[in-house]
């Protein structure tokens, strides 16, 4: 496992370098709309603390991100009326990983709907900008 | 959401009723092969506690499933000399959830292999009591 590169696009974000779509935030872990969505609502939970992946994340802040990605998931139930939830976490290339900060999945689902395709369509700049208020009202209701 | 059905599989195997390739626990969490495996490895990390998904999972039940999600892929890593880690977790039928207590997927990944098909085929037992020994040994060491 080669070390972590704080140039990688999340590491950016994390400084203000390149604009996000922000849904959520805690001491330790932001939250943001994954902006080529596998399904609507489908938000990426990062520890703020460099980490490339589970092998090397502190454990206090796995178990921030978790305890995030579960008010991110009762959210998404709600802002998109979803009938389930998938969660997922890739560590190293070889797991489909491609960019280098941990990143935790979550996905809204409905009953029926397959995921799209991870890493292909970009979303509409409104489309995200509509699903980050629908969650960000969700989150605070 | 319906609610918990303390018959599901793995709440029997919590319980001693059902056996399983244990190969981990802590105070909160229980850990153990997949017989299914989709990779030489699997491994699934649940709570104590009863929960059907990551909706109504206890916050810090599930922070220590992911503490424990992380020992286990350090030393699936180890074991199976993996070049990865994929973490999945599904909440709810839509999701493809098929056992109503929550668990989080741990599986080693080979680069240039694929995960087998979900819910598949059953790994031999031998087969799966030499990989729990080699989890055993890894985290353990």
């Amino acid at each position: 496992m080669t070390g972590y590169d704080d140039q990688n696009i999340f590491a950016r974000i994390l400084r203000g370098e390149v604009p996000s779509f922000k849904v959520y935030e805690t001491d330790r872990t932001f939250a943001f709309l994954d902006i080529m969505p596998r399904s609507p609502g489908h938000t990426l939970v990062i520890p703020k603390a460099p980490a490339r992946g589970i092998l090397d994340i502190a454990e206090d802040d796995l178990a921030a991100v978790a305890r995030s990605a579960k008010r991110i998931a009762i959210a998404a139930m709600k802002a998109f009326a979803a009938d389930g939830i998938i969660i997922q976490q890739f560590s190293e290339p070889a797991s489909g990983q491609v960019v280098f900060h941990l990143h935790m999945h979550v996905m809204p689902v409905k009953a029926g709907v397959a995921l799209l395709p991870a890493q292909t369509v970009k979303a509409e700049m409104d489309v995200l900008a509509d699903h980050a208020r629908r969650m960000i009202a969700a989150l605070g209701g």
